[in-house]
């Protein structure tokens, strides 16, 4: 199976540990960013996954690329202009501490692309599937100008198209709203992938909650979804995360999916010790186009994804390394965390 | 504002992570002690705070102020005399394993302090605050001399006294027992900030547990607050800390206070991933003396205090590395941990 | 008391933190197995512990020694032989991922020992105990072989014999299974030890499980044990471990014995944080064959090596670091991780 | 004696030891830029010495600040402006292979400031020296029109001016060449730093090559520093610091000067094992000012500047972390580098 | 230009810096060996290499793919087998003290391979170049009989071969001497590399030293190279390294070559703080194919692998990290090692 | 050979790498002195190594002590008593820049032993060689007269006594110099250990300098060592140990000796990438006792000696971690540090 993602990757700077920034004179030096994370992903479970970017000619981005190769990821249509690689800033949080993220992202290479300089025909021949997220557009105008002319180019190539919202509130600087930028995304969109706020900041689109409890209950969700696919007939289906976080380490993960069969919500995981939720959300996509493409049905496609998404949050850095069957181990049940051996 | 404090600070030597002493041939190399741990706070909160104590002529006292300086505490009146600073071993506990210091503190440079080595006037010129812990009169009758030679200086000029009751078994190693000399110190104060066993040990009074449960309840502290009070008339108020240790890892965290405006009691975190909670009780005072100079009320500094030394437990090292507005954010409510980005 | 083990030691080499292997190109390097886990338990609670195996010519196995000498075992009758030390690399886990072990022992030094390679008479002169593990036989046949003549010499010479059944599912590659070997061992031991699964895999005997919950309960651990005394009447005494396995994280952590006093469980220890639950087993034996040897009964025996293993799962590496009065201070109920100063 | 300099400071990212980029996932995190290194080096040498430059409001550029602060260094002018801290990444070589210097500097907080963001005059109050390099008109024009500014502000308030060449091919993008921009700043200047490069490229300048040798002989940099104080009659002294590039690890090391006193050689340094040059430059200047402030003459001066940048060569980071003493000492000729204890 | 090689790469574990074992418990963990390394070269200078061998199926294995495929080299090819990869244990030297190897290789899964387990012609098509090196058929008499097999496909389907003998003392145990077996291989080679060492053990040759000086001269090596022309007709040319090794820290690194030209000799390298030696010799093989291929002569190759393998002793870890342009620069003369900016 | 050593050992404190104090929050935990680095020199080479101290009962000596025991020194004659081991912080220095010590030892449990807390009858039983340094009497007059009741003792059972004269002016401050009390020591010793400064400084002997050269010159050391020898007749032997300090990284390293035999001189080893040279004078004497212990004659040993302490330069810590084989080889002549495999 073929997979394309387009976006932006960024060198990741993270303090070791739990240390706030300065503690040490020390960066953990990783890369990362929401299409890439789910093209590392894809390579993973075994599929022919490629990333699209630009990346300046230095031996920084010369990393990034070998890194991504090393999973498998088809780096060869990254395009080598501009000067700089964007870089994100991370701090661990812990307890009532939340992670702390600081972008240093504008000006880099992708911000800087325009339509036309990436050959589309030529990326997507023979490709199964194409992904791209709602940070991309927010990121510049030129940005937005692509990332829309490789949807069409991959929709009238019969590609399947997946979007995650991702709304970023610092992002969006150029200008335009979300929420003026990702209706005509979405309608060019198969798949949609989001959480409650992304659906309110890019789509306008509330989830009602339960009067009674002030809470968000099943029904919201069920009712958001179908106002999703009923102001947007085009989508197959929404998927949608639930994340309940309780504190830094202590978060509840689970999922919900509504397509022509109907609305479905996963088993919830209670995991108690986050070693990273950065790039969770992530995981979760590359887990749920993994699922449609090799498994039976939406619903064990989204147990995979939840469950692939839960083990993300065991390991460190952006990228999720884990394989298929540790991914089915667990959807199968085995959360023991017995020793394997 | 301008803030002082005075006495020990230590070089503070910890085995890597969770590992016992001597599992790798390393030690993390920082410094705290309580005054100074406070002044850091009051530092971090944007108060113009200053550090008094004596230490060598070395590197690694240079290194030690150097960090404070860091912090934008003031070392100017540091005195430089004696042949050592004083350090303590610390070893991380986990689970049921306990955290573990070893003190090697004898013979330092504060412990050799003169009355008379400081010019009082001149370092409490226009100061609003000064604050001093038990620890200090624990360590030679010197310290204690000086010490109240600090307090009956700043209560001469119009100065703010707020003394932490801290007692160290360890230490009252000169001859003389807690209860023989921290009564007088206390009748210079006029913010006590204690736990339960501070009081039993210092001051000779106990908390009455009810007779039903055999804990502590709410109204032992509504009792033994009220008794300190009406025991130390002086006293404008008494702040309590309490904590429950279920775990090296998990402690319950909360705290009161009584004025004359009554009892009050704050709300309780819920802390499961310790980071480091030594240094966790100076955190409270640095919040709680931020919060009666520039909050609204005493029960809105409480709030502060707790939740900033709430915030302390996620943070490596013996001081509480956060920001007015962090801590705020926690007192209003937000502990989800959600990444800030 | 003068105690003696026999078995393979490996290096131990474990990927960072709760890295996944590869994530950085590093790997803590220590040493490890069930029997010398065990001598270091003895030797730390101040037993005089010999480890008798074979180990190559070389710096590797030096270092081995090196760190078990450390901790002031006996190691001169270590046989230097053969080419190579068994590996074993180690992932930690976190959350609902297991920790994983990948092992790389075959033909080490100890694989290819034969009957009469050790001179038993002289190690087990002045001996009190030997202890032994179901690993040991299950690696080559030349291995069983020498254990069983352990145990024969052993017997013969009036020292009390352990057994831990330890079984593993990936070794017993030499064309026996566990049932077929591990009977005649147990008929030569005094002491047995094991969980739920070793005496099914070894001994096939299942407990029965309740009809209405489908759950282990007190009832069938009870008949259980009552069954393997009255096959082999010539232990003594049967230990069960009884870990229940919430995630890679959390455990709870339990024991039951039965000797002719009867039937007796443990308080079960709730651990919320493992640091590394490698060796939790071993430090349970090693607690106690200390408890029968130095306590007032088997039940303190037993209470005795319950907290002492709880402790382990706080300690990186396989040796349990930890004291005899670390360990009684837990059994007497101090599990509040307070810190020590 | 209150000393001045403005200009960038950058986040240094450093491969650790003498990695390639990307051999490990971690960076050195510290700080530097010319005119920051060498207010650390005043400050070490006990001057009350003051950074002024921009910097953006978030937690990586208040790390930057705080380290600044440990060393003494008054930051209380920077402005809080603009979104990003420029970065540098290094790469340390060794032996053939050259260390590697990647900047992401564009767009920094400091490349945006305009004349009329400081207060000079306040900045300059009571003020012996102010430093500049001529690496901050290089950035921008807006800083070019700032530095000149500025240096004419200290002009008039009788403030001395020293210049740092330091001319950087990969800067000067704005339009304009240095020779275009630099003489106007050499004619504010008092006292000039260089090397032979700096004169080439900033002033049109060339020291003649001796006919016979093809090298540069000590006659020529006389020609040199005499045509440079003959077409810029301004100047007090030029200083040119004499560096032969044996290997990465390998340098010798002098300087020569000429005032009105005449032309000037300093000993030669063979730094045999460096470990770190980058700052080498700078610590020459923060050696030379503190000198030409402090000691008896130029060839002093001179002498301990040379001596200064020699221990540089021996301590990692931009940042010359040595005393007065130190200095001293090696000017004294004690270079035997014996353990001092 | 596509190149294959065949050969056993190890898992490399390095004690820490120049640590001995066992100082801190800690180990490098990287990859390496013979024919990996120069198809790492090869890639790093943009060729189309293919690196063929056998690795188990285990995670260890995927790290070391992980890693060959990060440079670009293809894996698609190797084939996983077998239980086990081959381990090699280093310690670092300094002064006087050599660094050291310690084996832990037997029972690889590539000592176990098989005529006929890999489809040479498939894995030749489209092949420029074939490298092998005498450690493949040092391992076993089955990785003999396939090196054999491999260079026999090689030359048939018109694929250049070049072999560095790579004398290993501590290999050849399985009944067969270097010498018996490697004229064979040489035989069916058309480029030949080796140093004086192997040339004596592999082939029987010595190279005569001059009477006089009781020295290798360079009328020697011309005499040895010659010698070996003449006695295997078949090559095309033979390399010869010539390493004068001062210290574990300085070596003077040059070349030799003889070809249908004559004789050439390169400039000798004076490396002074080597960072890594281990590889060199692969450095240099990868350099010389890659100059064999690209560059005007036969000369002007010797001089690119020379610089090229200087390089490699600045860089730790068994690969060479250098681009052509790198090279280049040092080959152009540039040794100065000036920091790039 | 049963071998015992009597005196201080402390815990090194190093700052990482060639880090000044201070620019990590990172210290190398090891353990050293003079005297106990003798001990693990001799225990590596295969003698029966005790070492005799006083140690506090704490867990930082714990780790002490079980680092000892790992090198086999049997630790069983160590004093758990006082209050404090001592400590040391080292920084590293490179190039120009000294290494720095500074000690934190005052009051360490050894500096208040009395005569009569060890039982020397006990302690020398079966001992062939007893060595001390000029380091214990320095430390106090307790130490003192610890030292000559150890020494006495010694003479009295015919166990053979060396002394290494050791002088450190930082230490006699109990009001008593060297020259006043080490006389009295010498007379009780049968093999002086000495440098130039020491001979000087602890017995008032000093090294005539050559007219001509100011340089000391083979006849100076000639000389000197006469003189001592006729001094003190009860000498069997003085050795002397030279060292050409040309850099912190780069000595020349030498020893001479006079006895019965008359005068001899060791080649000279080039040092020139020092990785520690703290201990270098200790492993010079745990070398010279194995040898005048082992070797034919006093020039083998002396030679043993000198190699035995390059070798030390290359390895970091206190202990001297090489075999008597490693020793050997450097002796035989290969220096050429080429890697062993």
């Amino acid at each position: 199976m073929k997979y394309i993602t387009f976006g932006e990757i960024m060198l990741r700077l993270k303090s070791p540990g739990m240390e706030r920034f300065g503690q040490s004179p020390a960066l953990e030096m990783t890369f990362g960013g929401g299409e890439a994370n789910v093209a590392v992903s894809a390579a993973n479970y075994g599929m022919d996954a490629m990333f699209v970017t630009a990346l300046p000619k230095n031996d920084i981005a010369d990393v990034c690329i070998r890194e991504l190769r090393s999973f498998g990821v088809d780096t060869s249509k990254i395009r080598r202009s501009g000067s700089r690689i964007g870089v994100y800033y991370l701090e661990g949080g812990a307890n009532q501490r939340a992670s702390k993220v600081i972008y240093d992202r504008d000006h880099s290479s992708v911000s800087e692309v325009q339509p036309g300089d990436f050959d589309w025909q030529d990326i997507f021949a023979g490709a199964d599937w194409f992904h791209v997220t709602g940070i991309t557009p927010a990121i510049t105008q030129n940005c937005a100008d692509v990332a829309i002319e490789a949807m069409k180019a991959a929709r009238s190539l019969g590609v399947k198209v997946s979007m995650d919202l991702n709304y970023r509130a610092k992002l969006w600087q150029y200008g335009k709203k979300s929420s003026e930028v990702m209706p005509e995304l979405v309608r060019l969109t198969d798949v949609l992938i989001a959480n409650e706020e992304d659906c309110q900041k890019s789509l306008g689109i509330e989830a009602a909650a339960d009067v009674e409890s002030g809470e968000l209950s099943q029904s919201a969700y069920e009712q958001l979804t179908a106002r999703v696919l009923e102001l947007y007939p085009n989508l197959e289906r929404i998927a949608i995360t639930l994340r309940e976080s309780l504190s830094a380490d202590m978060n509840d993960w689970s999922a919900c999916i509504r397509d022509d069969q109907g609305f479905y919500r996963t088993r919830v995981y209670e995991i108690r010790d986050i070693v990273d939720r950065v790039g969770g959300g992530d995981s979760f996509c590359g887990g749920l186009i993994y699922g449609l493409l090799h498994l039976e049905d939406s619903h064990q496609a989204l147990e995979f994804a939840v469950a692939a998404s839960c083990l993300k949050h065991s390991i460190m850095g952006d990228y999720n390394r884990v394989s298929v069957s540790e991914v089915e181990k667990l959807m199968k049940g085995d959360a023991t965390g017995r020793v394997q051996r």
